[in-house]
């Protein structure tokens, strides 16, 4: 039996990956009494009087929405909200799992980002989080952006800031291994959605100082004008030589490819036209933009992907755990970008210089250290940047 | 340390009373495999090619939303979304127990019916069902019909129907006990909101045919036109007589007064104005219409009241967990009026003739049996009613 037809008689058996559980007892008159009525209307009161006691007195300080309108749900596409529940409930199991954080789906049937922007607002009160999930872009970006004006409460889209979070760790690892410095190398990304313009962003934080990015029509550019805002927005951050032209000129001379774009759209001779000891992180899932075998015969000296069966596996479950762990932890207003370079640098960190090595310039998904690492980090960082409110 | 300091300290231990778990394991790369990517875009795909194998594949079937606006929290009032989480999570911990269902809080900061019905319709593909709470009358109605019609999960509004049942229920062993049928009796009701108008209509489904209800301003009579429509919705369905007058005048002659009110409007003097064996079950809380002791004083037979510390405690607990689980279980699209009426014949004939007594026509709220008979009975009701969706 192949994975997926054992992994889909496994989802019949379970009918549904989560289960709301009491934390307390409600057996009892007693139990009733303190649970539930006369006794809750106490804690009722205090919130009443104090909006924010309710994170002293509900599980709102725990409890994050995993959000999708099911438009951009893993490889799959625009299969819709209930299509897509499977993967948020996968999701909120990796919460608790990996953060401790309690997580539930919400799985809305609209597109229409007016909506999907009122509907979180709405559901607001009992959650202390809101992660955004396989959202399509630009519409996830947009969405993202208004929520974090908009709410007090840390808002994130995984599919983005996840993703660079990883990357940036994996690249600080490869940089020490292949011995180059954020400030000299060139990067060229394939990919130029919202994963692409978040990590854009994120390197640009670390010191990169020159990115090019392309769309599948090519390199993106300021002297263009673009009907996608994020294209737009991409192409201000990046191509400061104003180059033209195809994938195959943006990673000519280039010391880093990044791919979240399409499989197989890498050639060996595009990787043997890099720089020297050139890092290959084709991340299309779950067939990456060029074979990592075949990248490391064009010559590329440090290579990682999406998937788990090859070394340095690019994955998100690294960092949204322990992101939002730390976040929850300092009751934080927002996520900013000093907390996910925080959280990048605490997974880049638990790779020794000793055990450092083209193979292993991330940990695997299971280190069972990074949750927590993550956390403390992101925590800090929320303090150091003035966004935590817990005192 | 009295109840409400005793809670308040223990809310404050819980900071929460849910807890999202996963059923199934996520500590290996296997384990990720089945339950996250890659596998589930097994289930993702069946989905999208049929939406109603979400039932097969997710928790949905077994999912059910709390809803609030937080307008009509116990007798606290309107103290807005934030301060009603402790009631919603101390609901869906009920849920749990006493139906096996999976229940979740939503909290919504918005008073809007509009607002409120497109944010239910908007997280619905997750939930199996939607349980409405303390939202304020006549709002809540209004919330419920609509939801009822454009939805075709289960909605239901636990203090209105809820609260009917119970009532029904206890009212059916009041009878025998005092020897009386259905059709006989004056029923007199105080309170014409939500609850009120879901008890007339199920006291008119199985039988009754006089009944005189009474907001704060008096009898109810369809000569009258009354701005709020639920109290216009009661007048017609009420007060054959066309009866003008006070409470007490509606009182006069009853053979059963029903309380979803006000503390302590009830005087001896009135219920000595009733028939003989009076049945008399003032349910505002925590102080009910009349003192029970007071009432039996004053010569009524059987009283019971939404109180713990006397006899006959009308509590919804009994109703809607199983209510849930039998409509869940049946995949049923509606909780309908022949569900709800043998939902409060299971409750009332967990009673034996030989058990029945003035002190004892409803069973306690911890009564193990009540969750399971009540589901049976829904089920089928839901099945013979042909609203049940499982084959």
């Amino acid at each position: 039996m192949g994975i997926q037809e054992e992994a889909l008689k496994l989802h019949e058996e379970w009918q549904g990956k989560l289960s709301i559980d009491s934390k307390v007892l409600v057996k009892s008159k007693y139990d009733l009494s303190m649970a539930y009525t006369p006794g809750v209307a106490a804690p009722c009161r205090m919130i009443h009087k104090n909006k924010d006691d309710v994170y002293k007195y509900t599980g709102k300080g725990n409890m994050v929405a995993v959000v999708t309108d099911g438009s951009a749900v893993l490889g799959l596409g625009d299969i819709g909200p209930e299509a897509a529940l499977p993967v948020m409930e996968g999701k909120a199991a990796l919460f608790k799992e990996f953060g401790g954080v309690d997580a539930f789906p919400i799985c809305i049937p609209s597109q229409d980002v007016e909506v999907i922007i009122q509907t979180v607002k709405m559901i607001e009160p009992g959650f202390g989080g809101i992660n955004l999930e396989d959202i399509a872009s630009p519409r996830c970006a947009e969405i993202e952006r208004r929520l974090k004006k908009e709410l007090d409460i840390p808002v994130f889209h995984d599919d983005q800031h996840g993703t660079a979070v990883v990357v940036t760790a994996a690249l600080m690892n490869a940089l020490k291994v292949v011995g180059k410095q954020w400030q000299q190398v060139t990067v060229a990304m394939s990919g130029a959605g919202a994963a692409g313009s978040a990590i854009v962003k994120m390197l640009l934080n670390v010191g990169v100082k020159d990115i090019i990015a392309c769309s599948s029509k090519g390199i993106l550019s300021k002297d263009e004008e673009y009907s996608n805002w994020v294209h737009q927005e991409i192409a201000q951050m990046t191509n400061k030589h104003h180059k033209k032209g195809s994938l195959a000129d943006a990673i000519n001379g280039a010391d880093i490819f990044i791919g979240v774009s399409a499989p197989g759209i890498v050639t060996p001779e595009m990787v043997e036209t890099m720089a020297q000891d050139a890092i290959v992180l084709p991340m299309a899932n779950p067939d990456p933009e060029i074979d990592p075998e075949l990248a490391i015969k064009a010559g590329a000296r440090v290579v990682g992907t999406g998937r788990s069966d090859y070394p340095n596996q690019i994955n998100n479950v690294l960092a949204f755990p322990g992101i939002f762990r730390g976040a929850l932890d300092a009751r934080a207003s927002d996520i900013n970008e000093a907390m996910k370079v925080a959280a990048a640098k605490a997974i880049a960190e638990l790779i020794s210089d000793d055990e450092r090595s083209a193979d292993y310039i991330i940990v695997p998904a299971f280190d069972p250290r990074v949750g927590k690492v993550v956390a403390k980090a992101v925590y800090q960082a929320a303090k150091d940047s003035g966004v935590a409110r817990r005192k």
